[in-house]
């Protein structure tokens, strides 16, 4: 399904991705702020909650229109449906996981998942041993039906919890089934058509910028 | 230990996080070329290899200053030795890992990880049913001793892949044992002493973000 622009969305600059992932910070914050009865809160105290300052949070939102009123602050429950609007998590999303291994199994029981409206309906293997077998009340099925599960489920998510040498064909496989999206864990590049977007999470990167810094801040404290 | 400065890193501009993710790409390209006996490449070349431009790659190396001859292009293995010098993946670091999870037993297992000299030394748990259990040749240890055990280790970067409600306690456990970096998967915020670097893998995250960019796609396929 095409989306339609909304208001919060429709026309505005290139929203930076560090941006985007503060977003989901700050979803999480008013959502528990919720949880407890607040109903108004400024960006101090976003930054006391959030741990991300308060200019940087109004920065983050100015990519997306007018949020809060001067010396008011900002309505809790309005803020939160407009950054999951923005991030399109107040509809269920549908996601296929490929790789039902150690990360697989992880990503499946993976805590708020459901809260945030992803909803991961169908669990994909190629080892024979693991075919059929439950994870989380899911069978794991059999990955050569991939195409023919997701012409009923029409997901257009993915999340690729496989080896590196499994990685393309997992893709294709998910492309060709209708999926724009897909996140590899895998730790090698996929080459995918235009208009399919992919984010690769690696721990090794993940560990080299922190190993990074690391040092950098080791030689601050000199 | 304290760092001394390198060639490569001292007195320069703060690098950008994407510029640090893609150093690991590169890496990862040079080391492949370099093992099929390719001696030197191009930044054409590199963009077929690693997936970014070419333009993209000599701005991210401009951070680190001289790279390369023009009309000769990069020799791949001292590239290589000046990335890895970069990232301090030229020297062996020892690692942490707190939670013997399915998340934990993936990130333990994780391909490449030895390859750039990353060594999880210590894997710690408070389940009673896992401790003395292994993980790859590991053993899983009691997480109350976690600080003796680093007395002896003195690991610098702990891993924590634990639940949210565990994860404040992993990290001031870490910190007080002398760890200065963390990488947490548990998805809440983590309040550290200055000097310590914190990086955090949220799947909801990269999910929301994911979900975002599907959208934007989709709009301007419209």
């Amino acid at each position: 399904m095409v989306q339609t622009p909304t208001e919060d969305t429709a026309a505005l600059p290139k929203v930076p991705t560090p941006t985007l992932e503060r977003l989901t910070t700050y979803l999480r914050c008013l959502v528990d702020l919720g949880a407890s009865g607040v109903r108004t809160i400024s960006s101090a105290q976003i930054e006391e909650h959030a741990g991300v300052s308060a200019a940087q949070f109004r920065k983050d939102l100015s990519y997306f229109g007018e949020f809060g009123k001067p010396g008011v602050g900002y309505q809790v429950g309005e803020l939160e449906n407009r950054i999951a609007r923005i991030l399109q998590l107040h509809k269920l999303q549908p996601i296929l996981l490929v790789g039902a291994g150690n990360l697989g199994s992880a990503l499946a029981s993976y805590p708020g998942l459901e809260e945030h409206k992803f909803h991961i309906v169908a669990l994909f293997d190629t080892d024979p041993e693991k075919i059929g077998k439950r994870v989380l009340g899911m069978d794991i099925i059999e990955f050569s039906r991939l195409g023919e599960i997701n012409e009923v489920l029409q997901a257009r998510i993915a999340i690729l919890a496989v080896p590196a040498s499994a990685a393309q064909a997992a893709a294709d496989s998910a492309i060709q089934s209708g999926v724009r999206a897909l996140l590899n864990f895998a730790p090698t590049p996929l080459k995918v058509p235009a208009g399919v977007v992919v984010r690769h999470v690696s721990f090794l990167q993940e560990l080299a910028v922190l190993s990074y810094h690391l040092t950098e801040t080791e030689k601050r404290g000199q």
